[in-house]
């Protein structure tokens, strides 16, 4: 007895997600045979909607459902920082944590060789327009804190180089409310080179 | 920096899929921003066609997307046995384990007080039906082996008591190409107690 077509179209549409494999997609598509008509037909519309109604600002790259991205068009911001990240995910973070003022840059991905990710896909071209027209006096690197955010953010600050620019990457260390015994050893000696006089 | 609202119905969605938390819905939806706009709408119409194409038997309550479902309108299947299963899942894996040439009845879920399943909600009045009916034999009651399984495979033997019938449950013992170090207490016990002369 073959498995039923309609179910495995959708299957095949959650294994596009990230971290879903073969048995959860079977279990999610499983699940969904058991809600309700209108459950699922939401489900679909508000994935159609998605697309349409979400755009990326032409400035930053950051996503937004307004012709224009709520930071780049708010006047109280530093305009003379921009802070680089990879994915609009980090915005959002650091946008909670309320310590930053200046402007975001959404690369869109990183640097990443074997996952056929490489520098021409990455929103960096905007950026160094951007810092060629404003008025801008840091960029700081927010990449992630793994090889390829550092291949990305190592790529970026060479493009940088004699722009008259101070180039600054995010600092590591210790996690705030974490355990010494339970951090790992590299993040042990970052937090020991960058210890700072109290 | 609010959330936006078409990424947020996304993530709702999601969440209502099992084993799918605040972070993994986030992650998912994440991801479908970076999809094509034909994938996604792939996505969007595989979901809208699950509910409109799949529908239950009426006979034994497994999803089908023909009139009938292919094992009921099977005139070589052994009309004399019915194999009583939690979900359609599981009759696609005895489907694939080829040994079984009876007919099935869903239940569409197990006897779980603490998630207001009961016995109201689940496919058995059908069941008893068809059992008057028929010319039935054997029930296999092959509900999962856990607490809720087990509960279900027991109200059901209650059910049938005196109707002339067998009533058997699946074997419990070890799984095959399994380890007997890696093998549980009870399950141990279990092959023990149904252990076979060979």
């Amino acid at each position: 007895m073959q498995k039923l077509k309609a179910i495995e179209r959708v299957e095949d549409s959650f294994l596009k997600l990230p971290s879903v494999g073969k048995k959860s997609a079977e279990r999610m598509s499983f699940a969904l045979l058991n809600m309700s008509e209108e459950e699922v037909s939401e489900f679909a519309n508000s994935l159609m909607s998605l697309k349409s109604q979400i755009h990326r600002c032409p400035i930053c790259g950051m996503i937004s459902d307004n012709e224009n991205c709520p930071i780049c068009s708010d006047p109280t911001r530093d305009t003379s920082v921009i802070l680089v990240v990879s994915s609009p995910k980090d915005v959002f973070s650091l946008e909670k944590s309320e310590g930053y003022k200046g402007l975001y840059h959404v690369l869109n991905g990183e640097i990443c060789l074997s996952k056929g990710q490489d520098v021409e896909s990455l929103n960096i071209d905007s950026l160094l327009t951007r810092i060629e027209q404003g008025n801008i006096k840091e960029v700081i690197l927010a990449t992630n804190p793994t090889i390829d955010g550092e291949t990305t953010a190592l790529y970026i600050s060479k493009l940088l180089q004699n722009k008259n620019l101070i180039v600054t990457r995010l600092a590591y260390g210790l996690q705030m409310g974490g355990n010494l015994d339970y951090t790992d050893q590299l993040t042990l000696l970052k937090a020991l080179e960058g210890r700072r006089k109290i």
